[in-house]
Formats: C-alpha cells, structure tokens, sequence
C-alpha cells in the first residue's frame, strides 16, 4: 500500500465519528425538490455543501440556473498532466411522506443498528457525501490530491434534472474531464460491489381527468353524470393487461429483442422473485411472463402509476360523485425508445379513448432518454481495482432500473467514460419511508472513493 | 283563514332575522359526523337544539345511543282526540372538504344574494329548524298547539343512520304517532312545491388493495411488482360499461321493469339534460341509455366511487410504487333490491376478478333499503293542502335519487304515513362547496309547516 493511500485511510479512520455527525447536519436539511415550500431548504442545501467544500480547501461556488442552483468545486493538481474527474451527485431528496411510517422523523437523523436513518441518508447525500469526505482524507493528510477533481451536485435530479441536461450541453469547457464517477446506486451486498452499465430512461406525466363544475349529491345526480374516477379508472385499466404488459400502441417501438448470450450475461446476476419479496414484502414478483426480473429491470420499460385521487378520502362516508380525478404517472425507458415518441403514443392513446363526459388534460414532461455505458477504459478498470481492493470482491456489471436523467447527457456530450459505482443497498429504502445508509457504506465508499482517484493517477 | 294561522305567519314575519340569526348560530357548530375529530361537535350540536327546544317549550331531552345521541322533544296537545305528528331531521352534516373551493368558510355563515352559505344550511339544519320555528309561531302566539307533536332529530343519518333504525325498532311506543312529517328533500323550485314519494337505498364499501410492505422505487422494482393503483383501477373499471350500465352479476336482482303508465307518469317531471348541466356543470348528461334523466334517477341503481386514492398526491414527481391503494363507494339501491344480496354480488364480483399480486379487503356497511310510500292518505292531503297555500301550485310527486335511510323503517316499523316535504332548491349544492339555503326556502318552509299543523288538527 503507498503511503498516500495508508495515510488517507488513517486519518478517515481517525475521523470517523466527526464525518458521520457532519453528513446528519448535512441530512438535517429538508431539501425536497419537488415540493415548492422547500425552496428555501434546497437552497440551503446547496449553500451548506459549497461551504463545506470551500472550508475542506477546494475552490467552490453556487452556479445559478433557472431552478435550483448547482454546486461547483474544483481542485486543481501542480502536476501537468494529472487527469481530471468529474464527480457528480444531487443534493436535492425526495419526497418523505408518508410521514406517519417513519420510525423516526426524516429530517432527524438517527443512527440505528449501524445505518443512519433519514430521508436523502442514500439517496444521495450519503453517497455523495464520501466522495468529499474522501477528498478531505487525501487533502488534509499531503495537502494535495494525485489528480485533477471537479464536483458537480445538482438539486433537481428528483424531478427530473430540469435544468441541469442544458447546462452541461452549454458549459462543455467547464466541465471537461476525463471521467465521471458517480455514486447514486446501489451493491448487491457489503460483499459485493456493482457497477452499473445501463440505466433506464424516465418519462413522467400527469392526467386529470374532469366531468363537473363542483361535486354533486351522488343521489341526485347519481346515474345521470360521468364519475371522473370511474372514467380514470377506466383509461389506466386499458393500459396494462392483468400479466403486466403495456397495451399502449407504440410504447415498446425500438425496445431491442434480447439475444442468447446477452439473456445468459444478466442471468449471472442472482435477483430473482426471492429478493423481490424480501425487499419490498410483495406476494410475489409480478411483470411481463416472457421476462425474467433482472432482464424486466434492465431492458423492459415500464409504465407505473405513482399517484392517484380524487373525490373524498377521509374516514366514513361522503355520498358524492367528485368533479374531477388525477394521476400521476412515470415511465421508464431503455434503449431505444425515444421519450417524445413515448409521450406521444400515450397522449393518442388515452385521448382517443377518452369517456364520455369527461375532459381529459395531460401534461407530459421532456423526459430523459436511457444510456447503455462502454466498460472498456481506464477510469472503468480504476473503479475496478480500487472495488476489488475495498470490498473484497470483484464488483458485479449490472443494469439498473433507476433512471439518473444526466448519465445520458455526460456520457453523450462530454464524450468520456461514466462510472457508476454506488455504495448503497437494496435494503435502503430509497424513495420509501425510513431511508437508511449503512454506516459500513459510508466507510467504505470513502475508502473506494480514495483509492479510485489513486488508482487514476497511477494509471494515466 | 283562521286566526290562529293569521296570528302565527305574523309572529314568523316579525321575527324572520332574529330567526335567520338563530339558524346561523346553529350552523356555526361542524357537526361532521364522518370524521371522528368532530365528535364533540356532533355532541355540541345535539345540546344546542335541545336546549333551543327546551326554551320554545316543549320537554327535550338527549337520548343516548352507541353514537352520536338523539334529541327527543315533544309536545302534548290538552285535546284528547288531537293526532300526533313526528318530526323527523339530522343535526349531523357532511364533510366540508375541499375546503378551497368554498368562498367562505363553511361554518361561518354568511348571507349572500338571498341565501343562507354554510355546511348544513339546507341539509338539513335549515329545513327542520323550519320546522321548529312553525312550533314557536304557534306557541308564542297561542300558548298551544293545535296537535300534539314529537320531534326526533339524530346525528348519524350522513353516516348511514347507523343506530336510528333499531332505535325506531325498539321504541315503538315512545315513536307512536299518526304520521311522520319530513324535510329532508328539495323542490323543483319556490314556485313548484314537490313530495317525493320514493328514496333509492344505500350501500356502502370501502375497497383496499394492497400490493408491498411499504413504498418502493419505481425504478429499482417497476416492472417486477404489482402496482396497487393500476389493479385496484382494473377492478373497479370492470364494474361498468362505457355507457354507465353496472356489470356485476346479481346487482340489477329485483329491480323492476317499468310499465308505460308509469313512464309516462314520470315523463311529466320536466328534469333533464339541460337542468343537469346547469345544475352540475357537467358536459352532457351520462347514464344508461335506455332509461330517461328522471327514470334513472328515480328507478335506476348506481354504483358510484365518492373517493380514491394511493401513493404519492403531492405537487411534482415522486417515483414509487404505493404499497396499497382505496376506494371508497356508495350504491344507491331501488325498489325491490335487497342490501346484503346486492353487497355480496359486489363482493363476489371483485373477489372473482382480483388481480394477481395483491391483497383485496373490503368493508361492506348493512346497507338502508328504498322505499316507495303510498300517497292516499290524510297527512299526504294535509301536505298538498299546505304546500299548495303556501307556494300557490299544486305539489309535484316525484321519486327521489337520494336517501334518507330511516324512512324505509318509519314507514315499516310505525305503519303509518310518512310525508316528504322539502324546502331545498336543486342549486343549493348540498354535500358540495358553498352550500346553501334560501331565505325564502326558510320563510316558506316555516308558513309550510304551520298551515300543514294547521290542516291535521282539522281533518283529524
């Protein structure tokens, strides 16, 4: 082990306790991109990061978009020809209702049988966060680092990436690079890392559905008008049949035919419908017969209802007939469907099944079109070794389901190798109440995090 | 006309605002008897109208049951021969919600444009306190009534009437009374005075599909697991056609075909598409084709969802699969449908067609079957007689889209006349935002409810 590398794992060892108290007042921070009254928290977010970047001796700033700002920092090696990483991750979370299943509140951290428990603890605060820890480990023991580092964090990557897809198409110079690494996925095991190759694509919709000017008496009116719900209901019904195929005409144009060799490759890959119902208590696994789960994950698109009201949801009874019902919609996309082309087939489709008696409003955003990454460069070989080393094993290549809306747009405009390299588990309860990060995590992806950007440097 | 009825529409005229003031004072107090957070309310309101009863003069006492209590008042005529009327009404109203769509709050009353704005204004705190300030009229006039009178009011009757029915099946005795007099029902308009002589029953469920433990990414399991939402929008989808008609087998059991002679007879009731559309501001009347506006509501079942909902409702994205989704619905029944053979169809029906991968649970209440009343005798022409001098037109008979779920057991249990005279308009928007009553609807309602005294003591 060089020295550079045993002292920087020494002192993140040293300063354990202090990294873990410094990523809960960073989780403190209810920075919930999609709800406008946090605005203000996800500002905050982002202006606590930057200045914890600055005090940890990189050169930070806020960079200003039309949402949410961006964190930029950078640090700059004396070595010439040192290469450069873009390390990339979002200080915006999720959503934490609903609030009454969390154990403890989402935006009090607590540390619990290992795992610090708290809404964005994952997802990707966590994450992210031993990326920086893993800067200060190589700054604060030799004052430098071996390699050129840039940090890029979002706060819009939960609904979307609204902005940021533009900024990296417009500011190619400022973020040139030689790779990006980020960690906003998960591990098989503690014992098993992973790399994600592909990511699917999301394309999000909302539909309201509306027959009249104001609720009504169901008695009196009760068999003479539309019910809104029952004319939703009605629509999302058609588009799925009871196996879990989309029905929509269209919607699988481009989806590639797997091939035998590809199908055996993610058969490697141990998912199946016993860690399915592990993870999420379902009965049981649930989708397209002709698929297996890893092959339903990677390459099939999907189209899930997220949301759905309308009418009276208290407790009791409310004897009407609503004046309107919603839906909120996502789905998500592999290679190669075309999100416009997507949205468009979904807007013909329930448009001209509409029910009688209704108006039908659809809102259909941009999307993010998939990625399928190369595995053959330098920086994928980095990230292999420092994985091997940190965790014991070599790391696993699969397809994730999520979607990370800028993969697409780095790995397309910056023309340089993405590396996906998460710390997280399946366990986590991303986007769920009671979100956690295993504290095992966080250690370990530091020292991931440290031993990839020397590995970087020694191999370039 | 008599001196007593003179005397008493001139004590009416003299104390029309101090009444308005008292109805208003009334409807202050949210007695929301589907949400438990009003049960004090609901209490509190029972205690207002005894107390304002006591004070009138009659003897009123609260009469417990297992919810929410009754109030009993009566008064004993000294004419030993003088027929017995019972009054019946519910100090309980509906949910306000949504609250935003009310331009006032809805229990702070406010006049407007002639009307009295408020929760309960119309249904049903206006139309019996009409009732209670005719009994004032007569008593602070004359120190007497010219019959003798009981009035029950009860709290649950937007609850199903809960525990009014055994109450009725228990008491006979206290109940015992020559015929009921009820306002719980609209008129065409303030020139078109209307008995409803049939109210379709009601059946209530409320449905739970569960899929997961808990919320999960839709990205990580999209694709792998049933989505609660799509299979509960499956299920109730099935349930009707395109067109409006029920498709679930045994529901339509007993419901009779109509004749030509009662078609007709309904065919005189001048409702239909373009008064629904001004009524409710819906794009175009909708139901099964084969029946008119006024058949379907008067003779037709419906199946109705009053409320759904599951996952993520907020504002902008939130990428997961809910764990469980809810629908709530109300049935409304006809004559000769049976509740529990209805409810167990419905059942066996969403049983059969569950969908793989979830859990189905359902709550299906007893149910309130129809009633159709007969319309030859005396307190139904001392009705006509009343309505007639009061609003200067001949009462139209009409069948009754909504409920009223103790009506079936009055007219059953006490075997004898019941009489459903209603003051409300059909654009009062009752279990609707901005509710309402007319301050003619109350005057009228009042002098309606005098002479009606008036007439029984005279025929009887």
């Amino acid at each position: 082990m060089s020295d550079l590398l045993e002292e920087a794992l020494a002192y993140a060892r040293e300063h354990r306790d202090a990294f873990v108290q410094e990523l809960c007042e960073y989780l403190t921070i209810p920075s919930v991109s999609a709800q406008p009254e946090h605005e203000r928290d996800v500002k905050m977010a982002a202006l606590w990061v930057v200045e914890h970047l600055r005090q940890r001796g990189l050169s930070a700033e806020l960079l200003t978009t039309e949402g949410a700002p961006l964190v930029y920092a950078e640090w700059k090696s004396s070595h010439t020809h040192a290469p450069t990483v873009l390390i990339y991750g979002h200080y915006d979370v999720q959503p934490a209702e609903p609030l009454e299943l969390w154990h403890t509140p989402p935006f009090e951290p607590s540390l619990r049988g290992g795992y610090i428990v708290a809404r964005g603890a994952d997802d990707n605060k966590g994450q992210h966060f031993a990326h920086i820890k893993a800067l200060e480990c190589l700054l604060c023991t030799t004052g430098a680092l071996p390699i050129n580092v840039k940090v890029l964090l979002e706060g819009e990557e939960e609904i979307g990436s609204t902005h940021l897809s533009r900024f990296v198409r417009e500011h190619p110079e400022l973020l040139k690079c030689d790779c990006v690494l980020i960690s906003d996925s998960a591990m098989r095991s503690l014992q098993q890392p992973t790399i994600i190759y592909g990511l699917r694509g999301l394309l999000d919709l909302d539909i309201t559905v509306r027959a009249l000017e104001h609720d009504v008496h169901s008695g009196h009116y009760g068999g003479n008008v539309q019910n809104p719900i029952m004319a939703l209901a009605q629509l999302l019904a058609e588009a799925k049949d009871r196996e879990g195929r989309v029905l929509i005409p269209g919607f699988y144009d481009g989806v590639r035919a797997l091939d035998a060799a590809e199908r055996a490759q993610l058969a490697r890959c141990a998912w199946g419908e016993a860690e399915i119902k592990k993870e999420t208590g379902a009965l049981q696994a649930f989708g397209e017969p002709e698929f297996t789960p890893v092959e339903r994950r990677g390459i099939r698109p999907t189209f899930e209802v997220n949301g759905m009201w309308g009418g009276y949801t208290g407790p009791g009874i409310k004897t009407i007939i609503p004046a309107e019902a919603h839906a909120k919609v996502t789905c998500r996309l592999v290679p190669y469907q075309e999100p416009a082309h997507v949205g468009a087939a979904i807007r013909r489709f329930f448009e001209q099944r509409c029910p009688p008696g209704v108006t039908l409003e659809m809102r259909i955003g941009p999307g993010s079109p998939p990625t399928l990454l190369p595995l053959d460069n330098h920086a994928m070989r980095a990230a292999v070794q420092a994985a091997t080393a940190t965790f014991g094993a070599e790391p696993l290549f699969e397809l994730e389901g999520g979607s990370i809306p800028v993969v697409h747009e780095f790995a397309h405009t910056l023309q340089k190798p993405v590396v996906l390299m998460g710390f997280g588990l399946p366990e986590d309860n991303i986007h769920a109440p009671n979100e956690r990060f295993a504290l095992a995590s966080f250690e370990k992806g530091i020292e991931a995090s440290v031993r990839f950007m020397i590995q970087l440097s020694a191999t370039s």
